[in-house]
Formats: structure tokens, sequence, C-alpha cells
């Protein structure tokens, strides 16, 4: 029944060599691995005004030069990541690039920062998705939480379906979204230019509005960063596009780029013409929507659309986020079972982990996109800080064809991305991003130690296949029985047809029972010792272990077999009728390093 | 740990042949078995008054007369349990006398009605207890429901250390509370007889207050029979007594039929001459203690004792319920577990499942003592009825030494006895009765479907000594492997210990691995047969089962073992780090008929 449902849900069972028919076109990688930086268009504008509007609405002009400059660093990163695309075709993450070029501790504080990012980036994602419903729905303001969890668990099921499927389900919303945005920013700026009641004159303020400190500035600055999480994602899955893949991912990484700058500084312009302030139960999307189309369908198309892709941003991580486990498993940092595709081809442990990891974000922080934000570009700046610094250092050492420019680019990159992380961590560090701070060593810490662990075992279980043969030796056989029946028949007929010592073992609560034990045991005369015991405290477990420990100290490096006659009833209810002392003799001898222990089946007929 | 934890709480383990030094004095009998009884009192008067003041005060003087008759109800029951006591020292409770006379089939409603009964004595005293703690420190209220829980778990727990410990624990509440209630029906009756203007008239209506209908009055009538539950307490533990066993408990008996009669005639004489109406908040007992003492020193021992004898009255079911359980399981009713005494000496399984009952009615009920009592009197009144109709059919195939008025005894106890669950089954049916009803022909059903099971498992596990040996047969050896290491060496060196064909089994995933291991193992040579398999799927299990299966077809008849490695960790949390394909095999395995599953240790030294 168990694997009925699983090929509902999951789809039937590719072979491994259906592996390389799962590479993507531009048409379909673009959609698949940049909704999660077009999405945070959704709520790049709205950190950002935020933190203005704590000062007044005298401080939202100054929105519009951090815009600007967040697009400068956006053109930056999209250029220092296409480097990375060209020089790492495997799939080069800040993971790879920082322990390729720094060494593996580097390698590891970018692998806990870009895991945690990747969960985030769920956390966050379905969280503003569950906003932009509720922005339009106000009845479903109040389970917020409720839908982005349930959005979590829609988006696993897709991707345990496996890429190629949820590749073509995700493609539509994303390019239905940016169809959306493209033309409510040129019918609200159309609309600006043409009615004279909302033309605005934007006058730059000389000076800063009273209470608009620097620090508040470059809060703002760090805040609407939140924009630029994810572009990152394509140089991460290079080895997922179609042949060249280089080639195609440098240029889906263009393409991003454009549209992302374009469509943040529509709207971030827009939102300033308007006079737009943040509210609690509305998005500042849904406000610039509301107020050039009024509730008309175009609005709904919008915000269906932001749902949407915002729900299917998620997608993002959950093809990263099992990809660079499945790599860190394969360089032992982390448990091997991330290392293993499933039925799909694709990596579902991964799948699964990254899921409940946004499910718990998600319950803690109540669905509430600007509490998570903190925890959130924290790790994506720090992993872009490591990255690039890996490139610097590539460029330094390998000096190939007109290398400098190209070291100068990154190194750039480095110390931009180093300069936001430095601000986010110092004007965000009492809302949440210490937890990251803290967290992150501690992974680091682990995946330490899951190494220290594998290469330990590794060393252990080498064989020297010339010189260490199998070593057979005698071995004792121990039974346990609780009485004299075709149970029992059956477990010794088993137990002569092995080449050992048999030896039977009963306990008995009372001395009369043991006799008559004792004497059927005579009668029946199957050719094996009886020992019996007296358990004055009607335990069963303290004179067994007792026993065997005394077949241990005498069996002299002999094996040991214990043979647990177990009853298999026809219905699961029976199973409580029956004293479940096999269960409890394995528990028992579970870990005894030089204990066998098998259950011999009985099959009862009723 | 848990085995200290064990030692901590409940006792280090005691012999069986300290099982006979477990035998109760009447001093300790006593509290022990009439604390449910006894604590009765604290909600009997006030389940009258609770029906009677829906009409008015007018109709509360009737609850003298009703008073009047529970008690002779009393002294029936009482003289009539004198006789079970009697004819079964073995301890005879409606169970064991109905299904000795009457047949099994009575004997299963007279069990199923007893096993209700006991579990509700436990719901309803603890929560009265509550009721009593929360009528002295009105804080409390809100939490009667946790507070009954929190009891039920303490008595369990008193009660799973033994019963002579919980017999000394518990004879003193018991003492203390009939010394507080005789103190208070003294005290009130002298103060209402002294002082002039407490004094009342007690004026006999001669005819019946507009809404009080005859209906309404045998309510009331039955809604007090809840102060007899418990009386069979004694007759069903006569074992317990120290010799001479039935003299003692007889002895008993009619002390607390004494006691308890007295005490519910003065409790009820001060509610009606106090004016006392049932409040939402107060117990009936707290406020005639309260108007008697005030809310001194007195009062406050009055309420004390009471929570204390009614948490404890919870304890003649912790005695009552697993003792019955224990006496079904030997006669095959119910599930094996239940007869086998635990290290105290004391039927535990019996203890623990009693009191998650218990707590299951508390939380469904919330603690409210009205609500569960239509529940509690059907099933005491029913047992009731079938004891004492088992006695009469007793007396009249028996026909010993002056049988005809111990007959006629008996059968004027069935009759009435039979006519209060009638009265009950009626005027509550909608109030709750009707879940009692529908449960017992449930129980019946589970009661015979577990001997018939049993039944035809010993028909089927019978062995006939003389002609049935134990058959040896070759057998076939199948050794999953997952690669050539130490632990496969270990498996090898297990394999060929025992006498038998030996094949190992390679599932790989892709060619290049499978040509690997077949050269390594060509190479490591251990002389036994290496069948490699490629799964397109990546999967294990499915290649395996299909391995053995065929394996099964070519045995004939030949015992196949599976011997599967397994690792044991030095940490647990290192059993994440691999891939616990042991237990997938194992789970697998589980329950074919003719595979045998052996687990092979491998203990890491790291």
């Amino acid at each position: 029944m168990f694997s009925t449902l699983k090929r509902l849900l999951i789809g039937k069972p590719l072979r491994t060599e259906q592996l390389k028919e799962e590479k993507l076109p531009i048409w379909k990688a673009l959609p698949i691995l940049s909704s999660d930086a077009l999405s945070s268009l959704s709520y790049g504008t709205e950190q950002i005004l935020l933190v203005l509007s704590m000062v007044g609405a005298a401080s939202l002009w100054y929105s519009l030069p951090i815009t600007a400059a967040i697009i400068g660093l956006l053109t930056l990163l999209i250029f220092s990541y296409r480097q990375i695309i060209f020089q790492y075709p495997g799939g080069g993450g800040a993971y790879i690039v920082s322990s390729d070029n720094l060494g593996w501790f580097t390698g590891l504080i970018a692998g806990a920062s870009l895991l945690i990012d990747y969960t985030l980036t769920v956390a966050v994602s379905v969280s503003a998705g569950a906003a932009a419903i509720s922005s339009a729905i106000p009845a479903f303001h109040k389970h917020v939480t409720l839908i982005a969890v349930f959005f979590v668990i829609i988006v696993m099921a897709l991707n345990l379906r496996g890429m190629r499927e949820s590749g073509t389900i995700f493609a539509f919303p994303t390019y239905l979204f940016i169809i959306g945005i493209v033309g409510l920013v040129i019918t609200g700026l159309f609309s600006v230019a043409t009615h004279v009641t909302d033309r605005q004159i934007v006058q730059i303020p000389t000076y800063l509005p009273t209470g608009l400190t620097w620090f508040l500035l470059l809060r703002a600055f760090s805040s609407g960063c939140s924009a630029l999480t994810g572009v990152e994602a394509i140089s991460n899955a290079t080895p997922s596009f179609q042949q060249p893949e280089t080639k195609k991912a440098s240029r889906t990484l263009l393409i991003l780029g454009l549209l992302l700058g374009c469509m943040f500084a529509g709207t971030s312009l827009l939102a300033y013409l308007y006079h737009i302030v943040p509210r609690d139960t509305e998005t500042v999307l849904s406000q610039i929507s509301a107020h050039t189309f009024g509730r008309t369908f175009p609005y709904f198309y919008i915000q269906g659309t932001t749902a949407l892709i915002l729900i299917l941003a998620a997608n993002t991580s959950f093809s990263g986020f099992p990809l660079l486990a499945s790599i860190m498993a394969r360089d032992k940092f982390m448990p091997r079972m991330f290392a293993v595709r499933g039925d799909r081809l694709n990596f579902s442990n991964g799948i699964i982990l990254v899921a409940i990891a946004a499910i718990v974000l998600i319950l803690i922080f109540k669905g509430n996109v600007e509490r998570l934000i903190p925890l959130y570009a924290i790790g994506v700046f720090l992993s872009f800080t490591l990255a690039q610094s890996g490139m610097v250092r590539r460029w330094w050492v390998h000096r190939e064809h007109s290398w400098l420019p190209k070291l100068a680019l990154n190194a750039l990159g480095a110390a931009v991305s180093f300069s936001v992380l430095l601000i986010f961590a110092i004007t965000k560090f009492s809302e949440g991003a210490w937890i990251v701070v803290l967290v992150i060593p501690c992974f680091i810490f682990l995946f330490y130690k899951i190494r220290r662990h594998y290469e330990s075992i590794a060393n252990e279980l080498r064989i020297d296949c010339n010189n260490e043969r199998p070593e057979p030796k005698d071995h004792v056989i121990v039974l346990p029985i609780g009485g004299i029946n075709q149970v029992v028949k059956n477990t010794v007929s088993y137990a002569q047809s092995l080449d050992g010592d048999i030896v039977a073992f009963y306990v008995g609560f009372d001395k009369e029972t043991i006799k008559k034990v004792e004497t059927k045991w005579e009668m029946w005369n199957p050719d094996i010792r009886l020992v019996t015991t007296l358990s004055r405290y009607r335990s069963i477990s303290q004179p067994l272990t007792r026993f065997i420990h005394l077949v241990e100290t005498h069996a002299k490096g002999r094996h040991i077999t214990v043979l647990i006659p177990e009853f298999i009833t026809r219905k699961w209810w029976h199973r409580f009728l029956h004293n479940q002392t096999a269960i409890l003799i394995r528990f028992l001898l579970r870990g005894r390093k030089n204990i066998v222990v098998a259950t011999v089946p009985y099959l009862l007929r009723k």
C-alpha cells in the first residue's frame, strides 16, 4: 500500500541511464533557476521602505539612490559569477570554489552558509507568497503560516517527482510573472507621465531629513539587498544545462541580470511616485498594482503570478540544497544518504530535509517575511564573499590569459559583498543575524566530525586482499525455549542443520514447571542438552543474559549464535496476544560484539 | 539508565516466594479495599441534591427518604456479598461467581462491566478529589483536569511499587477521613441541636412539589446509588487477607457497611438541615463543612482528607482491575501479558492499562464528576446483579445446609440491583449510559475472539513427544555484501562456520562498479560464489527480494539463512551516517515463512 501511494505521488522509478536526458534548455532553465532571484522583487522594495518609513515620508526619496546602488551591486555580481561559470563548468557553488582555492575550512564556511541560505529561501519565499495571497484576499490574513507550510509540502512533492517534470510545470508562472511586472511598470510609468494629477515632481533633498542617520540608510540598503538573493543559483547548477553547458548558463545569467535590474528599478520608482508606505496587511507590490489598475483583473493577475513565482522560487532551493548536500556528502562532510539518488534520479533525502527545515523556520517565525530577512541575507553575502575571494586566489595562482582584469573584477565583487555582509551583521545583529552567526560554527564543527568519522571507518574497514582471509571457527548455538511445542521443534530442526554445539535454555518461575519441562524434554529426547534456571524474580532477560555471558567465557573465541523463534501471526492484532519475548531478547543482545542473533520464523496457520 | 530509573521509582524486584508475605491484616485491608466505597460519600449526597434542586428548594426534603432507601440497599448488598466471601474464598468477583454458575457468557458480561467499572472508579475518584481541592482553593478551579491526571500517575507509581508498601501509605488518609467526617457529623448535629438560630423544623411534605415527578425521584435515587460503588471490592480481594481469609474479609465488609451507612446518613441529614444547594464551584461536602466550622483548620482538614481518600480510592481499582484482568487472562479471555507478575509481584500491565484508560476518560470528560457518573453506576449494578444471580443458582444447585434463606437473600439482592440497573439505564440513557450499553457487547466480542485465538494456537502448537522428531535439513546461506572490506570478511568467516552452501550477492548501480567488485572478489578468492546484479533503478531491496525468491524456488525445502552484517557504532549519532541497509533488509524479509534472518554484528572501534 505504501509503495502504491509512493508511485502515485512520486511517479514510477527512472533508470540511472535516464539521468542524461534530464538536462535543461535555456527557456526552461531560466524560470527554474531564477525564480528565486526574480521573486525577490516582491519584497526587495518593501524592505527598503520599511526601514525608511520609520523616519517619515520625507525620507522615502532615498529609496531611489539605494535602489540604484543595489542595481550596481547586481551588475557586479552577475559579471563575477559569469567568470565562475566558465571556470567551474561542473557546478561551481561557493562551496566548491572556496574549498578548491582557499582550503577545506573556508569551503565548510561557504557550505554551512549556503545550506542555511537555501533553507531560508524556501521559508522567505513561501511566506512572501502567502502574504501576496492575503493582500488580495484579506480573509486569508490569519492563516498565512498554514498557507506557507502547505505550499512547502506541495513544492516538495513536485520536486520528489523529478526535475524535468517540475521544469515544465514551473516554467509558466515565471514567464507570466515577468509579463505581469513589465506590464505593470510600463502602464504605471505611462499613466504617471500622462495623468497630470498623478504626476510627481521628483525633488532631490539636499540634506538628510531629521532622524535619518547613515546607520538607517545603510540598514535600508542592506535590507534591499535581499532582492539579490538567488543570483548565484545559475552558476551552482551549470551541469544541469544542455550542451554547451557553460555558454548556456552564462547567457541565462545575463538575461536574469537584465530582467531583475529593470524590474527592480521600475517597481522602486513606481513605489516612490505613488507615495507608497508599507502596511502590515498589504504588500507594497499589491499597493502599487492596486494603484495602477484598481482591484480589477490585471491586479489579481499580478497578485496571483507573484504568489505563484514566490512559492515556486522555493524551487530554486529544492534543486540547490540537495545538489550541494550531495557534493558535500561525496566529500564526506555530510551523511552518505544525501549522495544517493532516489527513484526519480533526484536527491530525495536532501529535498525532504530542506522541506522540513523550512517548515520549522516558518512555524517559529510565524511566516513573517520581515523577521526572516535578517537571518537570510547574511548567509547569502557570506557565500558571495567566499566565492569571489576564491576566484581571486584562483586567478592569482593560475595566471591564465588576461587574468589581471578578471582578478580585479572578482576582487571588487568580493570587497563589495564583504562590505554588505558587515553592514548586515552590524545593523541587523540584534534582529536575528546573531542566530546565523551562532549556527554557522556549529555546522562547521558537525561537518568536520562527520568527515573524521567516515575517514576513520574507511581505514578500519580496508582489507588486504592478499593476506587477510576469512577465518571459519567452530560455533555454539543457544536456543532459548518457552516450553516444548511445534515452534521449538521447528527451531531445533533448524539448529541441527547448522554445524555446532547446541544447547537449549529454559527459564522457569517455579520448580514444578521446570521439573515438568525437564521431564517432557527427556521424553522427547531431541539429542540436545537442556539447561534450566529458576528465575525467582520472574525475569527472563536477566538469567538469559547471564547464561549467554557464561557461554561466551566458555566459548573461547568460537562464534555464538542465539536462535530466537518468532511467531508470525496471521492478523496484526494477534501480535498483542503473545508475549513478545523475541523482540525483548533481540533488544537485549543488540550490540553484543560476538553474538549473532537469528530469528527463526514460525508461521501460525490461524 | 532506564533500569536505574525503574529501580528508583518501582523499588528492587521481589522474589516469587515473597508473594505470601504480601497478605493484609484487617486494619490495613480496610483502608485499602474500602477507600472507594467510603470516598463515595463525597459525591453521593451531592448527586441526589443535583437532581432534586432542578425542581426547587421545596423538593430537597426528599433527599432524606432517598438516603434511607440507599442505606437499605447498602445493608442488603453487604449481607449478600458476605455470603459470596464464604463461598468464594479464592476471590469471588462478579466475574468468577457468574461464570461459575451461569456459564462463561454471563461471566464475560460481568467481566466487561467490572473492567469498565474499575476504570471509571479511578476517573470519578480523582476527578472528585480534584473538585475537593478546588473547592478549598478556588484558584485551582481551572486546572481540575490536570490535577486529576497528575494524581492518576502518582497512584499508578505507588501501585507499581507493590501492594504492601502501598498499604502502609494508604492506611492513614482513610482513617483520617473517617475521623474527620464522624467529627463533622457529630459537631454539626450538636450545633444544630444547641443553636436556636440554626435549628430547623423538619416538615414532612404531604404531596409532591410541582415539577417533582416520580421519574425525577427515581433519577435522584439512582444518582445517589453512586455512593454504593466499591462495596464489592472486599469480596473480590478475599485472598489478599491474612489467615483466616474469609473470616477477616467478612468482618472487614461489615465494618465498611456500618461506617458507610452512618456517615452517609449524617452528611445527607446535615445537607438538608443547612439548606444546602449544589454549586458549580464548591462541592456539597465543602459547603457542609464550611457551614459547620467556618474556613478554619477543621474545614481544611476535612477537605484535605477528602481529597486524599478520593485520590487513594482510585487505589481500590488499582488492585481490583489487575487482579480481574489476570484471572481473565488465565481463562484466556484477555492477553497473556496481564497474567504476568512484575518485579514487585503485582500485575504491572493491568496497573498501567487502567491508569491509561482512566486518563483518557478524564481528558474526554474534562474531570467532571457529574458527567462521569451516568457511565459509572451502570457497570457497577450490572455486576452486582450478575454476582447475586450466580449465587442464587449456586444455592439452588448445591442445596447446602440451610440454603433456602441464603438463596432468598441473594435473590432479593439480585432483584433490587437489577431494578436499580433498569432505573439507571432508563433515566440516564441519553446522558452517557448508552456508551456503556454499547461498549459492553464490544468487549465481550473481543474477549471471545481472544479466547478463540489462544485455543486454536494451543491446538496448533501441541506436539506429540513420541512421534514428532526434529527434522534437520541442508541449508543455503545468502550473504548480501556492499563491497569487500573487514565487515564482509567477518560475515564470511561466520558463514563458513555454518554447514551449508554459501552464495554472496552484490547489487550495483552501474556496470563499472560491479566489474570492480567482481575483480576484487576474484583476487580475494574466499571460495564463495558471488552473484552480482545491476539495479537500474538504484534500489537494493527489489533485486535482493527477487534473488531470495529465486533461491527459495531452487532450495527445494532446504533452510535459507540470510546473513546481514550490521555496524555497531560507538556513538548513537554515528548511526545516521550509515545507510541502514540491514534494518531495511530485515524489514523486507520479516514474516517470510522459510527464511531465517541472522544479524552478524561488526563493532566499529571508533
